[in-house]
């Protein structure tokens, strides 16, 4: 049975409620760990399911940062050196990033806090983490404000870091091969079963 | 083994792979399909896998568009009324609604070119995908032009229309049941498993 919920009936749910379900309506999301260094030199993980492709020449990639829920250091990272990584997150991973949801002190590394290791290299000022299957370094190209005080940065991508064995002829990539988890809302986890692939859609098929 | 691509390498790539290797960087993607109208009245249905949270309250929604591809026809009439869908994709939708990516003629219904039944409420003049087991009716918020011309449409949740038995007491939506599928860059579909639900997370856990 279908059920219709109007804009009333949304507004008037409590906020914990609309929060879990306004969440989910988009579907499942897929889940990284936003990393960026703060200008004292600590560094920063925070767990995102706001990741989305921009395009691909030049290849950019957009997040949506609320300023005024948790990622508060991570935007101030970013916008500080205008460098992070987005790093994905498989299988192993989800309780220890689930963790930097936490509201760690500013001078806490949430490497140190929840269990994951840096890796450097001479892309950008900002830490991957090394247990992460696929892992992007991007600088930051362009900024907006939407209407809900929600920041949407776009990066241009400098580097990808990834398992060698799971990239197909044609540039696909082997997402499940990688172990890579989605989100329902803020909290729930799932993986994935490759269901099938299909051909590019043509008006005169079938 | 893990490889690194530079940011040359990336441009030195066909462009194919490229395509195909950006748009799986960000992980797995929800899918839904975008339900509009034109100004003769025409329905128009268009595969998407960009729509994400960006606040609950107001209950908004993000979408990007790229108006030099595919979805042209579906820009045109959600900027001229204002008015769109999101409707979820489960298991069994997943061949049609990827036939809605086939250049279809303006005057042709992708409902009916690819057998889905429109369904009507008060709330938008836009049609529902009546197969769909999530849809939301949204009016046009905000609208921004990135950097690549690509244009990111900010959506007010006006009525959700669901399954009734997949909405827990604290608002956390049963994505797994309704059955909705993620996707893998532009052509590929996959169904998940659930893994875990995990506790709020503070500092002083573990």
């Amino acid at each position: 049975m279908t059920t219709t919920l109007s804009r009333a009936e949304i507004d008037a749910l409590d906020k914990r409620h609309r929060t879990n379900f306004i969440n989910g309506l988009t579907g499942f999301k897929g889940v990284t760990l936003l990393g960026t260094r703060s200008e004292s030199g600590c560094s920063n993980l925070a767990i995102m399911s706001s990741a989305f492709h921009v395009g691909a020449a030049p290849p950019l990639i957009g997040l949506l940062l609320r300023p005024h829920t948790v990622p508060r250091h991570s935007l101030e990272n970013l916008s500080a050196r205008g460098e992070y990584t987005l790093n994905g997150v498989d299988r192993t991973m989800v309780e220890r990033a689930h963790r930097s949801s936490a509201r760690w002190p500013r001078e806490v590394s949430e490497f140190d806090a929840c269990g994951f290791t840096e890796e450097h290299t001479a892309a950008v000022d900002a830490p991957y983490v090394a247990e992460s299957p696929i892992a992007i370094a991007l600088t930051l190209a362009e900024r907006h404000t939407l209407l809900n005080e929600t920041v949407l940065i776009v990066g241009e991508v400098r580097e990808v870091r990834l398992r060698e064995d799971v990239r197909a002829e044609d540039g696909q990539l082997d997402l499940g091969a990688l172990g890579l988890v989605v989100a329902v809302g803020l909290d729930e986890y799932h993986d994935t079963r490759r269901l099938t692939r299909l051909p590019y859609a043509r008006v005169d098929d079938g």
